[in-house]
This record gives structure tokens, sequence and C-alpha cells, in this order.
């Protein structure tokens, strides 16, 4: 018998690739190697479990280890592969009781990204988290939650890690909190943590929150933080977290902030420490390179997820943009071509949505100008506002939109929305128009839906893409 | 000088026309002939005002006949257009006190649509009306208002015709009321009327309710309309309303339902009375034909609006589909073009949304089958159920799908979506993959935006384009 198709990583791309080659070639076999106990979980639903809008850990699970399992799939938990020799085949594992090497057909890396915590010293005081991983999101809640109201069913017995939560458990809660960065995770925990009535500070080094999200964005975002009493800073990095054995402190420059419990969300950066020595090349991001095909330089071996790069559906060229449907999309289709049906991993347009209490942000393409001058394109950027429904009907809001074209082809390149009002989804109309290479012309003159109560005659997109194909036209 | 671009109808595409030109041409004259009092209003709104959601019926202008004067348009209204002249190049103009010929350089013919009443017996009876302008939109809230409470300031006193509004206002509201066509005004009709808690009945000739929108959006709209105790009817044709004097009755076959109040949506015809002895060409829907810049077969006389037809997107026919956002940019187009920059009028894909209370639904391009048959395509469809957001988040709700491909050419021919969560909106992303002319695996590989709150990282769209795409593999 031929040796399995083995995938190192339990998550989004490896399972996605796990199951889709069990469904095209049921007889043979998958073996999924996964360093930790927890597998198939929604990672981005963390921050609204800390929240307690998620009740369970266990509602994250896409599947079980038992329905895994059941799809005839080799699940090994707690297998942490240490090496790959693409030349043998071969992947070291190691468990708490033995090593060995697994013998592959075809190796798929799916090991995903880490959290970065560095530099920032301190990080590894007690009451100071990284939100990359469900011990922290349950250990976190554990946290906030008073000892008297831990229900010990919403943690999930059977994967957490029960020894963290219990000595978070029984302590009294944070009453103020710092937030370290103003990305994704930032602002959502910020969410999280002000549901608690917490005092909450969010210290972000750039000068803007949710850089990728354009400018309207971090405004609006930063006006509604502060509205419901978040300190928000901007051009402020933390330096250290400071304590006796637990966080006490953060410190950025001369300034002091006492907090009980310190969030870092600085960013993540992808996991390539089981092909480090594998010869299996990396691109310039630092991410594996791979084709369209999702394959890497070495024969047989595979990448996708958060590991891999992808190619940019504006630029054509290779990029790491971490987000989950691609990962799953590109775990699929590796699957599906292992199984004998080759199948491209597709392009990524780094779509995006994130909200902040009742502001929600979305993104798609290039948005940032200079990052568009970087790909060769001369980029020119309109940003509106216009009513999300007809003006006179209940609930309309404004809403801004961002478009940004290059000047002489006058393709779409990137947009963004921020609004209160059914915002974020509007992008998908905006990812499409990229995908399809449309002009500004061809968005103008969308036939988008009109009706008092979902949108106005003209629609926020249409009336962005006039307003830049004017901006186009001008000399 | 030369003759003046008139424009006969002072609503969506007329106005429109008339903005633009005078943009454009500041120093050429533009006439506007409407020979109503109302001028650039939303005529999608008045379901909402009816219902009180939407307080004034000045609320519903787009912009007063001062704002148009302002713009330096000569509008003038209670001017009938009762022929045209082509070879004379003149319209025959009649008021209350005069008759005259106005000659023109160019003609737009914006006359719009009139609602059908017929053929129902007893149509003019008081208490029965047509939601097809703002003098029944004010009478019938009159009507609905007990007298008590009817704030005349509520009521615009400048264009509304007064008397009829009085011979409402004074009398007594209805208890039970009869709506009769399930389309769009019908199905908004009875949400309206249901806000003041009256008997609602909906009487649809048809065996679904709002045909153009699939079987799905039918099915969840009577489920909707019937928790709400609205009394459903399909196929029931209702030959004649009956009382004495007024409205006391409907009579289908043999059944005979009293009621109040009765409410006819039948449907619209193209209005091109004013254009029927002019030589003017109609196409096979009986609205006007005219080429890619607007053009009727005459020279010099455009047509653009609910009276014109438009090329459909999908077909590449012409159709006709009375819908907001193409008139205002067809007559937007023809301004630019009369004023010296030609300008296509674009396609119309029929993209549309209309909501039953909670239940949102909305379509674009061919959603039926055998219209599809009829196109000259092989049609294979899908409907799908998806989640609207990641299924642990709060507010998730069944959404479903609906796409039709081409089966040779899996090029997608239309969608349609029925939902509780920010369903309509979606229904863009659809729309814009249409006019892109994607085939149903590009739509699968559209990098649409996951974020619990918004969206599952397989968004329903994505989910009816994979189903789909499946489908079309199959033998």
């Amino acid at each position: 018998m031929a040796d399995p198709f083995v995938i190192v990583g339990g998550d989004a791309a490896g399972l996605s690739a796990a199951s889709k080659f069990k469904r095209e070639a049921p007889d043979r076999e998958v073996v999924v190697l996964e360093r930790g106990r927890w597998v198939s979980y929604a990672h981005c639903g963390m921050p609204y479990y800390v929240k307690g809008e998620v009740e369970s850990l266990s509602d994250l699970l896409s599947l079980s280890p038992a329905e895994i399992v059941e799809r005839g799939i080799d699940l090994r938990r707690g297998h942490e592969v240490t090496g790959v020799d693409p030349d043998a085949k071969t992947v070291r594992v190691r468990t708490d009781s033995e090593r060995y090497d697994q013998a592959y057909g075809d190796l798929l890396v799916a090991t995903g990204a880490r959290a970065v915590d560095g530099p920032i010293d301190g990080a590894d005081l007690e009451g100071a988290f990284t939100m990359h991983d469900m011990d922290a999101a349950a250990a976190v809640r554990a946290f906030l939650t008073p000892p008297a109201e831990i229900d010990p069913d919403a943690v999930d017995g059977e994967y957490v890690d029960r020894d963290r939560v219990e000595t978070y458990a029984t302590r009294e809660p944070p009453e103020a909190v710092a937030v370290v960065g103003g990305g994704y995770v930032g602002v959502e925990m910020v969410e999280a943590f002000e549901a608690y009535d917490l005092d909450v500070h969010l210290l972000q080094r750039p000068d803007r929150l949710l850089p990728p999200f354009g400018e309207t964005a971090s405004e609006r975002v930063i006006e509604t933080l502060r509205e419901r009493g978040v300190r928000v800073r901007l051009g402020t990095a933390v330096d250290e977290i400071v304590g006796d054995g637990r966080a006490e402190a953060v410190v950025a420059g001369d300034e002091r902030i006492p907090v009980d419990l310190a969030l870092i969300g600085i960013g993540i950066r992808p996991n390539t420490g089981p092909i480090e020595d594998a010869g299996v090349e990396l691109g310039d991001s630092g991410a594996i390179a791979v084709d369209d095909y999702g394959r890497t330089n070495r024969e047989h071996v595979y990448a996708a997820g958060d590991c891999a790069e992808m190619c940019h559906a504006v630029t054509g060229e290779p990029e790491w943009v971490p987000l989950g449907l691609t990962a799953n999309r590109a775990g699929r289709a590796i699957g599906a071509t292992v199984a004998g049906d080759p199948t491209p991993v597709g392009e990524i347009a780094g779509t995006a949505a994130v909200k902040a209490f009742e502001t929600e942000c979305a993104r798609t393409g290039i948005v940032d100008r200079d990052r568009a001058r970087e790909a060769g394109f001369d980029p020119v950027s309109e940003t509106i506002t216009a009513s999300s429904r007809s003006g006179y009907y209940p609930g309309a809001a404004e809403t801004a939109v961002t478009l940004v074209a290059d000047r002489e082809t006058e393709r779409l390149l990137g947009g963004a929305i921020v609004g209160t009002d059914r915002a974020a989804i509007r992008i998908d109309t905006i990812a499409t128009a990229l995908e399809a290479g449309m002009t500004v012309a061809d968005v103008e003159r969308l036939d988008l839906a009109y009706a008092p109560p979902f949108s106005p005659v003209w629609d926020p997109v249409l009336v962005a893409a006039k307003v830049l194909n004017g901006s186009l036209d001008a000399p």
C-alpha cells in the first residue's frame, strides 16, 4: 500500500485538505499530525467567547475529533512534527511518550501562524496573554469571570489546559486591562473587555488603528472606542510589562499604566519551524513559497493556510495574507489535487471585515496608496460618505466608501467600507468587482439593488465609483 | 438661440436628465413638462409613508420644485403633453388654462408607467386605490388614521390633492382591507396595513407571491405574512369590487370578502400615450424601443425610465424592467449625451429587493428557468440554505440562495436570496458577478469577507456556487 497523505496541522487548511481528500479517495490513507489538543476550531471566534457572546469553547469547533475520525481521517493529536526529510519522504514526530518517523506519499504543511509577543519584556508574566490559541481564550475568560460565576461546563473539559484555567479561575477579576496592539485582535479584544466593565487601555505603536482598513476606519473606530470610555493611545510602543510574577503594569516610554491583565496582539508570523531544515523555500514574506497548486519547491510537499503565501488577485505576486477562507479553500484544493484531481488553490484579495461595537469595517485588495505604488500602480483614491438606505427610511446611517484605482488602466485596485448599518457585507461587491478585473467605470455601471429599506437609489459603492471616475477623468 | 431640450415627465429619469444636462451645458435651456403637481419623488417610499415609518410626504421628495428651478431648469408643473410631432420638432401641451405647441431641439420622453386596475369592476369606487401616485398614498394614510389623529403637517399642503385627502380624513378608519396582487406593491402594502392592526387579506392570482423572486421567496414571505395573521390566498383572481358608492367587499369567484378598503397592485404598464401618434416605435414589451444611447427610432427623440425598454445584461436583448436606479442612470446618460458627451444608458440586470416584515428577498438576472429557456439557455439551478454568520455568533440566521447557470457555458444567469439577516444586500455580489460574465466556478473562487459577526467562512453565495458547480459537473 502507498504511503499516506500526511498533513501537519489540524486546523482550517489541514482538515479541509484531509476531508476533501477522503471524500475523493475514500480508500486511501490520510494522517493528520496536530501537536496540540485542539483541532478544527474557529480562531476568529475567540474574542466573542471571551466577551461571553459565545457560551462554550466547544461552540467554536467546526468538527469534533470524533467527527474527524468518523470521516476516516487518522487524526493524531499531541503529535508534534519536529522536522521533514523530503528526500526520505518522512517527517519526524514527537509525542509525550515516543519519537518516530512517519513516511508520507504526499505532505501538506499546514502549521499556521504564531502570535508575536516580542520584543516586549515581561510577556511571559502571569496575567499577560497572546490570543492565539483556545487555552489562552479559556484562561482569559476564567480570569475575567468572578470565581463564584465560573461555569465549568462552559470550559470544554476534554481539550482545555485545565491547570492554566484553574490558575485564573480562582483569582479576583482584573480591574484594568491593557491591550497592546490595535489590529484585528486588539480591537476585538477591547470590545470583549469592555463587556466586563473594566478600565481598558488600547496602546498602538502605529499612528492608526487597523492599518489595512485605511484612515477612515481608524478614525471611526477610535471615535467608537472613546465613546465607550476606552483609553486609546496611538504612536505608543509598549516596551515592557512589569510585575512581581504577575503583570502589574505596562510601560510605554516614561509612562507606567497599572493593569491586572495585558493582552498582546501585535501580530502573527508564519509557523515554519518544522520545515526549517528541509530545503523548503520561503518567500520574501517569510511564509512558505508555493505555486498555483500549493506545491512547494520540494516534490510532494505542499503548504497551505497561515504558514504559506498565496497569489494576490490584484498584483499577481505571492503575498502572505493569513485569512480563514483562503486557508480552507487552499486546503480543500490540495486535498483534491493529492487525490488525483489537480485543483488550483486560487488567489487572495485580502478581503476582511472587523467590528468595534456597532462600527463595521471591511477592506479588499490594495487600499494603501504606498502599497499600490510599490506594486507598480499609479493609485488614485477617493473616499465618500453616503447613506446606507434611502435617507427617509428608518435606520439609514452614514457609510464611508474608499475606492482605489490605477490611473493609467482605470482598473479597480481595492476598497474599504466603514459604517454601522450593514456596512461590512457590502465589501463583497467590491471584492467581486476586483476579481473580475473591473474598471471604475464598470463599477459605476453596476445594477445594484435599490429598495428604501436596503439601499438608496445610488448605493454608496456606486457613489464612490462615480466620484473616483470623476477624479480619473480630471487632467 | 437653439430650441430647448424638452423633457416630458418630472420624475427619476426626467429630472436626472435635466440636472445632468444643466451641469454639462449651463447656458442651454431645458424645459421639464410634468402633468401633475408632484415631481422628483421616491415612488418606492410610499408604502413606508402609508405605514407611518416615514413621517411626511415631503420626506419622499428628492428635490423640491424650488430646488429644481434653482438648478436653472424650466420646470412646468400641470403641463400635460398630449402629442409629439417629430417632423415639426414640437410637443402639444395642455394646461388648465391654455394649449400651446412647444418647440424642442431634443426631446426626452420620460412619462413613466401607470398602475393597471383592470379588468376589475368597481376599481373606481371610493375606498379602492392603486398605489401609483403621491395623492393616493396621502388618501390611504388619511383613511387609515383616526380623524382625531390626523396631522395636517404630515400631508404636504403645497402639492397634495387636498379634496381627496379630506374625503378620507373625516371617515372612520377601515377595519378590513383587501390587497389585490402579491407583487412588490402588494406585499409592501400588506406590511403597511398590518401596522394599523387591521384584518388584512392578500389575494394573488398566480400560485406564488413575488414571482420574479423565485419559489423560496414566495414560501418564506407567505410564512412570514401568515405568522402576522395576514390571510393569504393564492390562485385567487378578484373579479370585482362591490359596494354602494364605496368599496364594501371584494369578490373572487364564489367568495365575497367584506372590506372597507381595497388596494389594487396587479401591475403597471408603460405610459406611452403622448407618443402614440408620433411614429415612435414600441418594443415587443409595449415600452418604447431605444438604442444604447436611449434614442428612439425618431431623430432627436429619446426615452428613458419606466416607459422605455433597456438592454438586459444577461440576454443582451431589449426588455422592459421598470426600476428606479436604471431610470436615474439612463436619464443622467441622456442628459450628458444631449449636452454633447455621448454616454450609453447602460444595461439592466433586474436587480431588486423587497421585504415583508423581517423577511428580505432579493433577485438579479434570470431566476426563472422557463424564462432562461426562452432566452436560449439550458438552465441549471440550485437552492441552498446556509448561515448568515458563523453559526455560533448571535444573530446568525438561515439564508437561502438560488443560483441559475447555463449548462453549456457554465455562465451565471441569475440568482435570488431570501433571509432575515442582511440577506437582501448580498444580492449585489451576485449582480456584480453577473455583469462581469462570471462562470459559476469564478463565483466559487471569490475571496469574500469572512468574520464571525458578518459571514461564515463559506458565505452563503459561495456555498450555492459550490453546490451548483457540483450539479454542472454531474453528467
